[in-house]
């Protein structure tokens, strides 16, 4: 692994950033790495710092304003601004880079996915959206095009990591660890009345927006659930969600025999951003390493789930494997858009999202079209609503 | 893995009785295990229903006179039983065994060990002695006679385990756990006093006393790491002691890139044994699995090692490839001994083993007889004086 070509979906966001600093790491450890793409919402100021250091062959700015003013100013030598979303769709499924890196955040972020398998190339994934609305149709993409998919989340990485030289068939359950967010210790009365900034107040992990949201009510927890159903074709029942406040150990494998793996490391995105772009190998870098005299203490605890209503929510829509987790999805997705705009109340969020699945018929056979569709219909039933 | 031929030396101490439970359960999942031959020193009623249970081919009983008295009234069918060490030993070499449990304690393990990988036969190694005393010697008969040797420790197996699928040079750091003992939390003036009842309680492990003691000077993680340096090659400057005292992650590893991995589960003997017999594979198992909700709080500290002044002493043994690991054990087992037999106090035990490894000098070169020689003359100038 001496030379990659990676391509950033997200690039200003959390991963985003992340993910630029393990090349930076990689590219101090003598690997030859080009970059083909980056892209930004919003964030032009940022991305234009981004250009200089690392020059992009290709940048995509999604918001139409923003870009128009980014491009009057721009200079960039050899990097060339994409003016449509459709030219960004193109050089993702034409462009000779090996590894998209996609971080981008809810349902936008299936295509990219999609476009990049169906030409070949491997996906480093932290869209983990993707994988629950389309967890079948990817597989299938991921086989007929050999290309790959590797998780970019903490907990989806520590499966990877101890899987590692054993057998899926000896697996006899998965710990998918949960810090169990700002309101673990909240009684069902309090958290009626979370205001925006003490759910935006996670404990251990500085993110986006949308997943500290989904940290809080831990639908978070509920997609990975579904993530590794499909990353790693676990059936639900042998998947345990494990409350581990500090998020030190990052999941657990148990084995037939009752031996027990886990992959632990300070709460620190880049350690499983680097894994996934150097798969099966490791990189020397210098993240802050682990201190056991500061995390001293690893505690661990059942979720609520009667507090927690979306994990239960995200467990039952998983028992069929059918549409139930794009309803579940795309009414999460709206949920926290509202609630983030003060338009609902944190506990509204598994209400509207309940009541989305309770309406839904699922169908066991569909295509991207259907995914595509029962998530706009969600959607727009729910805004119909407010 | 269908059909394996074991000997268990040591069957009726507490790793052998351990293992015939691990191969009672792998008979029960469908393999075909015959018994060699299983020895003790003096349970000899023990012993008997051991056979009667698992006709072994060979029995050996190394007391003179129990051996002599249960002859007498011995009338096993098939299992013959040995008269001299010496057969024993010949039964090691000839016999067409697959695997040797050697659970002998001490010294006294690494003539069996040594037969047995001369002859090709693979070692599950509790007898972590050999590898003190003889680590080069025995990898270098490792790699001539194309035999494996598995450590049967919690420790060695859970290193063992997170390297799997790993590479080598990619380790950064090897935590070897310790419970920290009964006296973890004396003063060094308290620990002046202990008696040998308090030294015997170990707070999570039962097993036998010269190991228990072992423990409670942290002698036995000393003894730990001199063997991890010879079974995984690792320079002695990564491998770290971690005070644990629940005793549930087995051990740990770090890689280059920051990730650790490690090993977990209720302490019982009877999954890294399990593990060396079926090593790389894994055979389902009932023994107790761990429950989080039990065990919910990990903790770790550093270890003292004035007050623990045997960790120290093993730790300036390693420094340098030579002798001192001989001395250090010998001084160690006789010093043991004394205390057991009330001659000493507790913290005379690193007194004497630092006085045996000051007045020894240290050779580079050796061969099994020098050895030998080592052990005697150590063992010998100490009981000089008591």
């Amino acid at each position: 692994m001496k030379k990659i070509k990676i391509g950033i979906l997200g690039s200003t966001g959390s991963i985003g950033c992340n993910s630029l600093e393990v090349i930076r790491n990689l590219i101090n450890n003598g690997i030859d790495i080009k970059i083909a793409f980056l892209t930004t919402n919003k964030q032009t100021e940022l991305l234009k710092e981004q250009v200089k250091f690392y020059n992009p062959e290709f940048i995509f700015i999604n918001d139409r304003k923003k870009s128009e003013e980014f491009i009057k100013g721009f200079t960039g030598n050899k990097t060339k601004v994409l003016n449509q979303y459709s030219d960004l769709l193109q050089i993702i499924r034409e462009n000779d880079y090996d590894i998209l890196i996609n971080s981008l955040v809810g349902f936008a972020g299936l295509n990219p996915t999609i476009e990049a398998l169906k030409s070949g190339k491997n996906v480093a994934l932290a869209n983990k959206e993707s994988m629950v609305v389309a967890g079948k149709l990817i597989n299938s993409l991921i086989k007929k095009h050999k290309s790959k998919l590797l998780p970019i989340d903490s907990e989806h990485s520590a499966i990877l990591q101890c899987l590692e030289g054993e057998k899926e068939n000896e697996v006899s359950k998965v710990y998918l660890t949960a810090s169990g967010g700002p309101f673990r210790n909240f009684s069902r009365e309090e958290m009626r009345t979370v205001n925006i900034e003490q759910a935006l107040n996670h404990p251990n992990w500085k993110m986006g927006k949308k997943i500290t949201i989904d940290s809080a009510t831990l639908m978070n927890k509920g997609l990975e659930i579904i993530e590794a159903r499909w990353l790693f074709d676990f059936p639900s029942e042998l998947i345990e969600v494990l409350i581990h406040p500090q998020s030190i150990i990052h999941s657990m494998i148990e084995f037939s025999d009752g031996s027990i793996k886990a992959q632990l490391g300070v709460p620190d995105m880049k350690v499983p951003i680097q894994y996934a772009l150097t798969y099966p190998n490791r990189v020397k870098s210098d993240f802050q390493k682990m201190d056991f005299s500061i995390y001293n203490t690893l505690t661990f605890e059942k979720p609520d789930i009667d507090k927690f209503e979306c994990l239960k929510l995200a467990y039952e829509s998983l028992n069929n494997d059918g549409t139930y987790t794009i309803v579940l999805n795309a009414a999460n997705e709206i949920a926290v858009n509202l609630f983030l705009e003060s338009k609902i109340g944190f506990m509204d969020i598994p209400k509207i999202i309940r009541n989305s699945l309770e309406k839904h018929k699922s169908v066991n056979n569909f295509e991207l079209e259907d995914i595509i569709e029962i998530d706009k219909l969600t959607r727009l039933d729910i805004l119909q609503d407010y």
